[in-house]
């Protein structure tokens, strides 16, 4: 059987029971490369497992996979990956390479972003389409994120934004000199995002986001429970104006807030706020939500 | 502590290893009664997690809260709820409760409908926003979905429909009699849905739905497995000819596909096709969508 487990969206202890018992089974336990995306190291991992994991970068899993699926139609193979195997990158690749060689697959599902964002207070039923933001640089600044934005605001629906992460990145010297040495990963920042956001806004000029009637929520290391999780509300420019340290270690997600914003959202994302005043004024003044002055 | 803990989607193994952690330091482990959603009965939860589970239904999670939440602040008290506790129903009210009590709380995020059904092979990114399906009775057919469904496909998106679930029902004469006699739990089945449908697209006559050339995938047990998991993918004239037997056991979702549909999510879908003939020439003639003739 080839396993493809959802690890889930914090440490060790967010695989579930059939994953684990998954993965213990295994002959083979791949690890899908992007764990810096994940809170905790692969030997942590190990540990908790009691098992040697293979790292398999993205490639490995696109191009290799018949290497990652030797024997599993006779043994147990596992492929773990962050988040839930259909989240933000799908694994459907190697699902139909194992159905086309004949192997018999399962896949083992887990919380993802696309829908632990949940706990930021408002209601999956009324979020449009998810984005994705990458990183600018002076001489590409892909767009389109903007018009899938300004849909769901049409819609008054709210916007999940991914935002870029960058690991296995060469310097162009290294590029270019053929050295396999990689820069630190990075990871967008809320403020950066923000920024981001509203340059576009100022090319395209179409009053879909707006410094400071636009709320937003940013929403870092969801799942990683009190003292870990972190989650932001307020204003785009009140979100901007932050230090880095007010959101913590990466990953940092950010929901724009749709105009079909309901008072029971806002008073639940009220005591994430940066400012509770601000908050429920731009809810009340530009969202048009009727709050009850307790 | 109070946890409120996803339990996933199929059964007594999906949960996480902290969510079971978190049962087993409990001393009060409330079920939400909705358990006949879960593929397991409240019995073999019990003997998995060897403890004693509290029903709790939907009411006495909004009424008694304060009961759930009794000695939260000195002990561990769990709630476990069936997906995540973000998923289609919210578990804000208890969350702001436990906040105004000034108890610790942590949500234990599991997978949801919401995101695991990518298992369709539909980009998550590419879905707009999800609406439910109620039972229509003669004199109530509330049709506010169909907007919805209609706003996300004039964007090209994916709508993943929710099929309504009827628990705890009184008939008529018990409830007038105050009798708390109810009624067989009622799972809307895929083709009563396209049913529902359909009768509204009559109704409207937009053009956003058609028998014969809107494509749609019906999931059903997400999660379950091979042998329990089933997807079924076809026009939605093809999926209203189904016999009961092909979609199994509740539940049941139903994603309407939108024009946005890319070639690679034809492919993987293809399999899952009622005729793979129907699906890929809908796909060409109705959706565009460029397939080489392999």
């Amino acid at each position: 059987m080839f396993y493809i487990i959802g690890l889930g969206l914090c440490d060790e202890k967010d695989i579930t029971v059939r994953g684990l018992e998954a993965v213990k089974s295994s002959s083979r336990v791949y690890l899908e490369a992007y764990t810096s995306i994940l809170m905790v190291q692969k030997e942590r991992l190990e540990a908790f497992y009691g098992k040697e994991l293979i790292l398999a970068d993205r490639d490995m899993v696109e191009t290799e996979s018949d290497e990652i699926l030797r024997d599993a139609d006779k043994e147990d193979i596992s492929l773990l990956v962050v988040g839930d195997p259909f989240g933000a990158t799908t694994h459907t690749d190697i699902i139909l390479r194992a159905r086309a060689l004949g192997v018999p697959t399962r896949v083992v599902h887990n919380a993802s972003i696309m829908n632990a964002v949940g706990a930021c207070g408002l209601q999956l039923y009324n979020f449009g389409q998810t984005v994705s933001l990458v990183f600018f640089t002076e001489t590409w600044k892909p767009d389109s994120f903007y018009d899938r934005i300004k849909d769901n605001a049409d819609l008054g629906l709210h916007t999940l934004v991914l935002l870029d992460i960058k690991v296995k990145e060469q310097s162009e010297e290294n590029l270019a000199r053929g050295r396999k040495i990689y820069e630190p990963p990075r990871y967008m920042s809320i403020p950066q995002a923000v920024s981001q956001l509203l340059e576009i806004e100022e090319k395209r000029q179409t009053g879909t986001l707006a410094a400071d009637t636009t709320l937003a929520i940013a929403v870092s290391r969801v799942g990683g429970g009190e003292g870990n999780e972190r989650i932001v509300a307020g204003t785009l420019a009140e979100l901007a104006a932050q230090t880095a340290e007010t959101f913590g270690q990466p990953l940092h997600s950010l929901v724009i807030v749709g105009k079909r914003l309901h008072h029971l959202e806002v008073a639940y994302a009220e005591t994430f706020a940066v400012s509770r005043d601000s908050w429920r004024g731009v809810a009340q003044s530009a969202y048009g939500c009727a709050l009850d002055e307790s």
